[in-house]
């Protein structure tokens, strides 16, 4: 058997078996781990590997962006549990041959992002590859240790819903991949400069409406079934209501795309995906949208086992593919 | 200009002083940043990335040595701070091809090292590459703040010595490299399961006579100089007295290599390399042979500044190239 067919969450799964911690502590299978700090606080702690050729063109994406999204990615998963961004530790394999020029131009991307989330590289290990570029960040950040928002705690009745638009990023790989001309800056924009929000994250996880939290990087069908697997519970999904970019649906009507398939496959979000008592939901609505001017999208509802897609109300069946690192 | 024109040290240099952060934290330049903890106690965190054809030879390592060398390089930068290994981070991308036996075989070595350190695996990214393995693991260690050593603690007159022999894991590389077949065993698992010993890195740190502390992971010439750099020294090394194993000298001899370059630069020796006040030194090393019934290798002394190498007391120029993993 090969490596790729065990895919992602299995993977997953064979670690946090192998790998058990007690409590306080907790180990693998949310987005971040939990170490107990003082004063109320723990300490969240993520790490993120980007390799070439797998998560992204080398030829295709500015040295500058690469730089950022290596920061973005991490600080997405520290916004996922309520945590503000703080240490950084940075790994990375540059082939021998690459050109000075494009190394300052990566690390200039990753010191603007480190500057914009207030994070502070505190150490790293750069070395020599044969051939691809791969990258890593390990971030640390703290959090209020009874807010932190976790994937298995969806109840039954909850109501679904995202801090963004879904799609925008897997429009941007496949203007990318298509090497389409017309419309497409928002998108590739998205895909590129991933804008995780952490003051959001940290706001939602005070609210004790909210109840499981994740950031959506799989795509939210992929993200989604990780709540109900860890919750033990179904979903249904109102694809009418799926915010989708104006962008986007102009890009999808012009190239013939599905907009639904990206926003429920295409990953690399960087938004946030909770759900919420269905009491709490409208006051928590009007805080979110009154702090940030920005809305939650409601998508759908947690239900007790299956997750189902519906449209206007009845239900469909959706064959997409959904996306794996692994495959 | 490309990118291994840098070298290591270079680029360290570059991100220490585009990524500066003030006391109490410690950021990039030692084997561990700092971060204040609570009751006395700091954080000691680190990084190291191991790449195939960089760092080892997938078709020549088994797997679970790899693995159990991916946390023994980590567990060595904590003890160099004087600090205990708690917790870890690991990043890994495998080629998507690659046997699941091996990934395998590889978890339970790094599961073994986990052990072995008491260091608890709290999460991870586990990824597919389009070819090469590459491998990444942070770790964060515990130190009593006041016992922390750094590099440029080195003080004019101090006794340099190591904790352990020196060139056998570079001994290693040779015997895969020239495919020896006799007397290898010692090398190579010197090569593939270096053994850091945390608790005499923290028995060390906790003695006010010793200055300056680090690994040797580039070879005792390189990490000396980084050390004197650091600490604006200069020293004289009695390469007479280098500690150089029993199996070395007998590799040695039977394949003509010269074992004076492989202490020095052979790299991946993974024991401590420290300065200590002369005044104190009988005592610690007396101390230091109680306590862990092996000795302190006393091998020269901090000056005031270039670095030089006798032999019996006569100086001696060496032209021997470094180790660096850029090039």
């Amino acid at each position: 058997m090969q490596f790729k067919e065990w895919g992602e969450d299995c993977f997953v799964q064979h670690l946090a078996k192998h790998f058990k911690v007690k409590k306080p502590l907790i180990g693998i299978g949310d987005d971040c781990a939990v170490i107990p700090g003082q004063k109320g606080k723990s300490w969240v702690v993520t790490t993120d590997a980007l390799v070439e050729g797998v998560h992204f063109l080398k030829e295709e994406i500015p040295p500058e962006d690469l730089g950022y999204k290596t920061v973005a990615v991490n600080v997405s998963d520290i916004a996922a549990m309520g945590g503000e961004p703080k240490y950084a530790f940075f790994a990375a394999a540059f082939p021998k041959d690459l050109e000075d020029s494009w190394v300052k131009k990566f690390m200039h991307g990753l010191r603007e992002a480190c500057q914009k989330w207030r994070v502070l590289l505190l150490g790293g290990d750069t070395v020599g590859s044969k051939r691809d570029v791969f990258l890593n960040l390990a971030l640390m950040g703290e959090a209020n240790s009874t807010h932190i928002k976790y994937r298995h705690q969806a109840k039954h009745g909850d109501i679904i819903c995202t801090t963004g638009f879904l799609g925008d990023s897997g429009g941007g790989l496949k203007v990318l991949l298509e090497k389409r001309s017309k419309g497409r800056d928002s998108l590739l924009k998205a895909h590129f400069r991933p804008e995780p929000c952490p003051a959001t994250g940290i706001w939602l996880a005070s609210q004790e409406g909210v109840h499981a939290m994740m950031d959506v990087s799989d795509g939210l069908d992929c993200d989604l079934r990780r709540i109900l697997a860890s919750s033990k519970k179904g979903a249904e999904i109102e694809t009418s209501k799926l915010p989708i970019s104006p962008s986007l649906w102009a890009a999808s009507s012009r190239y013939h795309w599905d907009p639904l398939e990206l926003a429920l496959t295409g990953g690399e979000d960087y938004c946030l995906l909770l759900t919420v008592d269905s009491n709490a939901f409208q006051k928590i609505q009007r805080g979110f949208k009154k702090k940030f001017g920005t809305p939650l999208f409601e998508i759908g509802s947690i239900t007790g086992s299956r997750l189902e897609y519906l449209n206007e109300g009845q239900r469909i069946s959706l064959h997409y593919k959904n996306f794996d690192h692994f495959k």
